[in-house]
């Protein structure tokens, strides 16, 4: 099946984090194609992965990248596909750098940008199946599963610590 | 026409911020609904707004908020729809509460989280632009001219300033 | 005996922090009900929580949370009972978003924030003690008792310490 | 009528500040007396305060302070009595300094700790009279009728700004 | 003459504070060419710019933005000359956000960071004429004349005040 | 009368902050030299200052900087006299760059730091009297009085605002 | 022999930290008492040991504590004699907490800060010493020695460094 | 060959960062003299190793130093030689204490600032040789390659992930 969102990470050293991301999408059965690309390592096939991705009918990008994060910027200047940003935590600064380097975004070039690590790689999953929800029912009744699960686990892990004591 | 985009702002004093949101998605002929709702005074009032939105075709809700800023994240607990959060400036600590309460979701329920302030504001219209233009072809085209627009009047301020030397 | 002070996690993984908090009560006697429920992934959950604990006999309410902790002010919005938060490090900013999401509540609606962690679980027992030992003598008592065996330890480290050199 | 609630502040300087905490306590019909006391200036004064307050039946504490804001947590070691902090923006650190100084408590004496500025000062007059509430159904009312109230003028801030497009 | 060093900023609001780059410049006799490119809003045209710059004998790249500050991160992906980054604050973080995305570049592309603002952006244009001062007599010796007077501003300006008791 | 503390400001800019500190050295009779002195235009003339300060019967050296504030701690590099720091918030970091420049001295050599600005400014001036009044009962009979007119005051305006309710 | 400085420490959890300011007092062959008491948990015992110290010839007092470190400041309100303040990073905001309780002292009672944790506690050492250095021609011997051994050990390093490679 | 780069640190204990500023200089086959010298422990020594590298033809000096890193500073105080600094996470506030000291310097005093610690160091070596590639082809042309062997290795990891699913 043709993939509906790009999942692309600033390093291979991001993987463990951006992971979540892949598996969260297969939890909902959106196809994706994950991959590498620096911003300022490879800024030309940045580019074009962001310009073929457009042609091959990819409609949401996830970015992760760390440190001055400028992945998923550079990627939205680029192209009016949402672009989904995750800051990651690699440096001393432990991810505010990340963090203020996606979401302060200048008036023009929006990122949605999620919670700093794993929260924020989960959540850019979600997030993406919830717009391309607005046109799936299937894909949205998934997350609306998805949430009763959620609510269910937190009910029997408070069933649980309530006879704890 | 029935509006597809919610603005909710936590207090009426965000309006100053929250109106740039109104003003962008006029730019892309995007109807909205705009109205104020507290996670915290009204918080019956923010969910009967959110099931009414979700009844009403409303398809992305933006929601703006200062100090403790719940709202978005709150809006977000109640829907599948997908919500973008702007962080405002409203405390003395400057937005940082704002934008860490609006960002640092955990796992399960994202908040697309925009630039605090101003920039943000108008983004969160972009980026809805951009998510309805996944299925608008009128849309897009007006996000691309709007980018045209942009990279045209970034021109004309370098002239000026290359000249004025 | 009737519970006085409900205890909420927003995850079970905050169990090894909010123990404390269940701990700290015992000792002044006081019975509670520890339980837990997410502001983000059972909202609805958290509501009626709410208000079945004020039926109940609740007479405070003690928030243990991490990241954009929104627990605590989700149930104050609900609630003219006191609600206490305690803000938990659980993500890589380490606190001070859950800080900052838990105490700078609009005004209107207050939690009393304790200190992020393992002290604020504490602390959050002790000033629900300290409430409830405004019209209890007997919680009064161990309250001062407390105080006193807790000065005791110091001047025994005290004398230990000045004779180790 | 005799006074409820001790309003301390640090320095005459913090008054625009808790002013409004009398006004709010005022509201809830709650007697209080309003007073300066520096834990650093005044450490004495200070002490007896607490100590004749205790005497005089105060029930609540509520201290405003800025910079190393140690005011709240120095009362808060003389006595059981439930103590509020409110962190005030005095310093070119703009309130997190007091923020931090306040909220940080070690474990045995707590400061239930409000949001920086004038949301804190207010809200610590509402959490005043929640503790208060606990054994005064009359105050209890109130707390409710101004949650009704400030429902009520955010529906009409809402209404004014649906209408104001 | 032709230009040594290029200055760009990622908006004309910028102008008031990179203004002074291009007057220091002066103090040096570097000839420079200062213009406006976004990273963001026009990309393509950043890309030409430095690609022009090379060819046209450009030697150092002066760059200053505000908020998620991507210019100089982007600019020096595509080029091996030095590149100098002046982050400035324009949003509600006051350029705590434009120095981590300024500085805090990934291993392999390097931005040399000055101070946040106007300071910054003096001493960008003294850095760019030390790079150029290594093989330049007469920039080395105006940057020593410089130095010289500044120390004398000093000077003076401590027996006035060392008078003015 | 011969010239007990020096004070030094990196810059002329930063009398106004500086200035207290020599007014509050007038308040205890101690005498003193006021200068300017920068850590980075003019480091000889600093190196010169603190030698002749040595020679000169100069006990205490109070220095006061912002931004990357290096001047007390280039001074303390250069003396075992005792010497103080004050952080000044002169750039768009607010002082937090000046404290942590000023504070976080390597082991070997300590800065006693001060408040950042105007509080630390006075308080400068009197912990140089703390450290003369160990061998000078007139200034520590000066500094009890200071403390006890501080008090008086506090009373005073204690005073006023309870009575103005 | 009799104490000349007082090291008081908030919790004997800090000794880990402390212990290396009674080294270096050894390593000046200052005669020093030290001993824990807590702002909060002692506050009776602290003021006590303040004042015991003053009579019993203590002439400067160093004080470390983390979080809400209001220990310093505490002991500085009840003495006019030197206090120097050592921030411990003992929470998870970790010491950013403690500089701020310790350094953000109010316009009256300065506490002399040094860095945050070991780098801090020796360099406290080495002030006191630097304070009593200014009447005994022995410590101030000492410390020129200690000098000149800290830059011999550089040296020492340097050269391994330089052969290294 | 004579050593073009002077690589200082501030304490032997940041080998294990700056050793990469070493090794990534020996890649561009750059010759470098590395040695420690403190700012604050032998500023004579510091001063002279900055007088001795002018001389003997060292074009860019390169200093690396944590917590209030003055040492980059004060070498950019005494030359008009290029001066890169490496902030270096080496104490409880985990860099960013280095970064503002390194990067905040006042106008006249450049210091071209790097990201904190091993980005930072790998960093410096290749802006250094940014600089010398000015006027050395081979230089220049190392640095070429040097990217598209970054570039390469980006791709073969692309490739890695994206078979990996």
């Amino acid at each position: 099946m043709k993939a509906k969102v790009l999942i692309v990470m600033g390093s291979d050293s991001d993987l463990p984090i951006m992971a979540d991301t892949g598996k969260m999408l297969e939890e909902f059965s959106i196809p994706y194609k994950m991959t590498v690309s620096s911003a300022h390592r490879t800024p030309d096939r940045t580019l074009k992965l962001v310009k073929s991705s457009e042609k091959n009918g990819i409609e949401v990008i996830i970015a992760g990248a760390g440190a001055a994060a400028h992945l998923a910027g550079v990627i939205a200047s680029h192209t009016v596909l949402p672009v989904i940003g995750v800051p990651i935590a690699s440096s001393p600064l432990e991810g505010v750098d990340a963090l203020y380097s996606t979401v302060q975004m200048p008036p023009g070039i929006p990122v949605a940008t999620m919670a700093v690590g794993k929260a924020g790689a989960k959540n850019a999953a979600i997030f993406a199946a919830q717009i391309l929800g607005l046109r799936s029912a299937a894909v949205k009744k998934m997350l609306n599963n998805y949430r009763r699960k959620m609510a269910g686990e937190v009910v029997k892990k408070a069933k649980k610590i309530e006879k704890g004591r």
